[in-house]
């Protein structure tokens, strides 16, 4: 870490920042500058305490860090990226996935008929929530178990493999009996409790992006999921929140391209949480797949208008197909192939 | 609600979208622009489904709302305001209450010491972290149950009441054991399994306002506890993320005046989440009491340097004494008298 | 507009608003809702008075537009695109054009190499700052006039285009009589005297996104040029502030989309400025011609680590190179060609 | 500065950056640390070239700076207070302003009648926009060079000092014909050929920030004035943007507070842009006032409901004197007499 004092602190004042750097076990290094003393504090950052609490002290200007945080998920500690195998699909590498289908299980109708929808036109993954976390309490929160039987009843008709969202540490165990892939949502980016419980299952979680969360924090939830035992883990960028106001969320496609530097997991984007609108989800695949994503999570529903949740960024079957059509040569150009 | 048409709807567009408001439970009422249709929708939009979906229709331009989305936590529910009284200490209406104490419980002797120091100068309600939502998997997660043998040890020496934070839907029955009052952090306040579990607790909660969460979803998430049984509550402001980088957060401090408003519920201030520095405590505390806070959450420790946790944002007991001492003519102006 | 009032608003209070609305030349239709009124007033929103001062009344909850405020940059006003000609380089339609060369005009030595080596790799068009907005007094504020008389020996030199900025009302004529294209920059996205100056111009312009500017906001900017006579207008996105920290700016590639539906104007986009970040200039390139730019602008430099400004975002001329060529089969894709 | 290698760079690469730190005029100070190696560059970065540059080599992972970039506006450089002497009202130190008037000047009626309103009831100084800045061209422009012999007239009629908005270099010397402050509105924060016109004048300056500015970006927006020859400069905060959207900004109440740390200079707030509503201007002057602030400019109608801008935002006189008589214990407790 690095500590730089205030302009004109006085020799004591110095020698007590070096003396706290020393205590919590860095080696201090003090640069005299032309106008500041900076304090080097030489030790591995992410084994000792943070320096930050040096602040606090009347001397300290700023307190910088040199290291990055996450060390599991960090490119450095692998070198190839990392292929997650669902049950059979692959997602990572070359290997690029299509997860659709609605925003909430409203009824097996609904569902079957989606899935065999979406399974038509290349989907190898079946989305739909059981559990909804809901911004109001008067809103529709899903079927629950329900749901779930139903999803179970959609993957042995047609082989899909199934991602849900869980919300409670206490369902993590359930939901896992029927999901392929645990997914958890925005607002539950930094449950850091649900992520250890996830983290037990084994079971590969896609982990999507909080609302303001800085890709680092973003990185450093998945780390909990990897120090915890759990190395199954795909990112998910969903789109931040802006002052933006002719979309729900601001999707920021440069965090697919920089999450896939920094870290060796794979990205996947969500278009239609990303916008919030229907209207967009077909040009955001196509920007998804530039930036390298190595994989979509869309919402596709039989008739998005009369949809118990988020209609107004859900598409319908004819969309969907078009949309997987004109991806192709996006996905050669890439070197991408569809699992 | 209010659905806008595009401009050159056309005559069956227009119908189509009059039929489906009516399915859906409203009664449609068109009104013919000079270059645009809206339709009016007639009915109770808090029992009814949402029109948003409509949105997927290509010829509807936007759904706007009409009503505010809750009911219970809103000033046309109570036109007077709430006070919660935390065995004893009554926390809204005119009485002012200070929280105070380490962002984390560290030992049994820097709590006690601190709970001294803090009720000595005013405080009547200790703060302590037991169990701690960090970033990195790597820092400091909290002392956990024996932190909380620490919070009820400060309590039967000092007679504070006990703020601490519950992370997990399964410590709630626990924390409760402990705690006068359950804080829900930022990190949380849309984690609406957590809020159903506190809620049925029965304990006061203090809810916290997520990092960008907007001032309609803070009340909303409030609304979870009211509807599942928990009138007990306050909000906390603690700050918003922004783009500014002098402070770690944005102290919203019109949402406290503005929360007030719109809601019966006391508004406590949270000066040291707020900015993350501690040289601003002092004058935020003025500026909170000014806007019409009901009382403050302040970090206080005895030695901020060393913390385990947010040291930089801590202040030590002189500071608190000094702040405190300060307050009084702010108090008095805003007719509040300290708990 | 929609003029919704407060539940429990008397007769005489509705009856008042009606009044008011009637009073500033709108008809007034209001519609009696379950549990508030709400005032529908017709009539063309562009051309009456803004009701948005009604929120001043007591019984007033909020104002709603419905009509976009933009009239000639609107899709609407034109069903084709507009195509720009810059003295016979045609920016728009099927047309993709490639604007480079380095954040500020540094030397007749840097610049001419640069221009040689950006054509030579398919760019048209030059980009270089003569007049440079810089954060600090203490920064390079660029050459000024000799910064223009190289970038014109570079045209002459190489038959490129030049695009440089004008930062001032009292240069635009001196500026234009250099440059193919005004640019103007993000700082001054809102400056309207400049916009109307550059308008008398009749110059092509490419307008930069302000960095918290609302798409509604960029696209009014615009409108000021188109009313003030200029139609040779190009957007351009450079990415909005947000709370990230591993970028400088958040580019918002959905913007590109969005601009492009509600306008007819030519979508170029910063990749340079966008990011800030060198390394991520070629994919964000990428994801621009997926979202349908109509054209990039990218900064180059010989060499990026002695440049005077903004060194960290410049790319060298292999990487710029390798750029160009790896776009083809998005470019295809797409349907373009490289002007 | 402090260049920040990554993790396994080569002896060669740690070479190059210590040679290209001493080429830029710094002395370059290698630390080797745990994990990674870091280039400490010893000399005063306000006069030497910035190192950000170097971020552009590849083993660069980042450059960070050590000094503040401001100068002459630092608290370093004066450490009492500046007071702004207006042709005889003083402010700063102890003396608190009160600017108030319409937000334009619509007609010599509703000016003149607001003059002796607001004279009346405790403000010293005008405010009243001649030259308006609006989001679209449709939008009331002001009245331009008659709204300027308007407030001429209110200041002949009343005594009290005239506050105007200049929005372009071209009207600087004729506007300071008439304002005794200059005003720079949020949207013209980073206009810098604005701001060295105004600094030319020697007139005082009321500096607003923009609305996405940071605070060291707002506060070396100032040292362009001060650099430029003068140093009667007033900032003022007017809420930053945000996502929140009950009110237009968040008024950053804290930024108060840091500018006055950071720097000499008086700091102004204005309540009714800082959150765009009415009912919620007397509380934020109460928090302003509580935070430190050394004036208000507040929006002040004859009747807001038909203000031909911004109504929503503006009190009406009643509602001005109640304001002023409540400020009374706060100015008190902070130390401050109505100038």
């Amino acid at each position: 870490m690095i500590v730089i004092l205030k302009p004109h602190s006085s020799e004591q004042q110095i020698r007590d920042v070096i003396e706290e750097v020393a205590k919590l076990g860095y080696t201090p290094h003090p640069i005299r500058g032309a106008l500041q003393t900076v304090v080097a504090a030489i030790g591995d950052e992410r084994t000792h305490l943070t320096l930050e609490s040096l602040d606090a002290l009347p001397q300290v200007e700023r307190v910088l860090r040199v290291q990055k945080r996450y060390k599991m998920v960090s490119r450095e500690s692998s070198e190839t990226d990392t292929i997650i195998d669902v049950n059979g699909i692959r997602i990572g590498g070359e290997n690029f996935a299509v997860m659709a289908g609605p925003c909430s299980v409203e009824s097996e109708e609904q569902l079957l008929v989606t899935a065999r929808a979406v399974r038509k036109r290349g989907a190898t993954i079946l989305r739909g929530g059981a559990y909804k976390p809901r911004t109001s309490p008067y809103e529709f929160q899903g079927l629950g178990k329900e749901g779930l039987r139903i999803l179970d009843l959609a993957r042995r008709e047609t082989g899909l493999k199934i991602i849900t969202e869980v919300l409670s540490e206490r369902d993590v165990e359930h939901v896992a009996n029927t999901a392929d892939i645990l997914q958890i949502g925005a607002r539950n980016a930094q449950n850091f409790q649900l992520l250890v419980e996830c983290a037990k299952s084994r079971k590969p979680v896609l982990l999507k992006r909080g609302m303001s969360q800085r890709i680092e924090e973003w990185l450093l939830a998945a780390e909990y999921l990897l120090v915890n035992g759990n190395p199954h883990v795909m990112l998910c960028e969903r789109g931040i929140r802006t002052f933006e106001t002719y979309t729900r969320n601001t999707l920021d496609l440069a965090a697919v391209a920089i999450a896939k530097k920094e870290s060796h997991l794979p990205v996947i984007v969500d278009p239609s949480q990303g916008c919030g609108r229907a209207d967009l989800v077909k040009v955001l695949c196509r920007g998804a797949v530039a930036m390298g994503a190595d994989g979509l999570l869309i919402e596709v529903h039989p008739n998005p208008a009369e949809a118990l949740s988020d209609g107004q960024q859900q598409i319908d079957f004819s969309a969907f197909g078009d949309l997987i059509a004109e991806l192709s040569p996006f996905l050669k150009a890439t070197g991408r192939i569809l699992a």
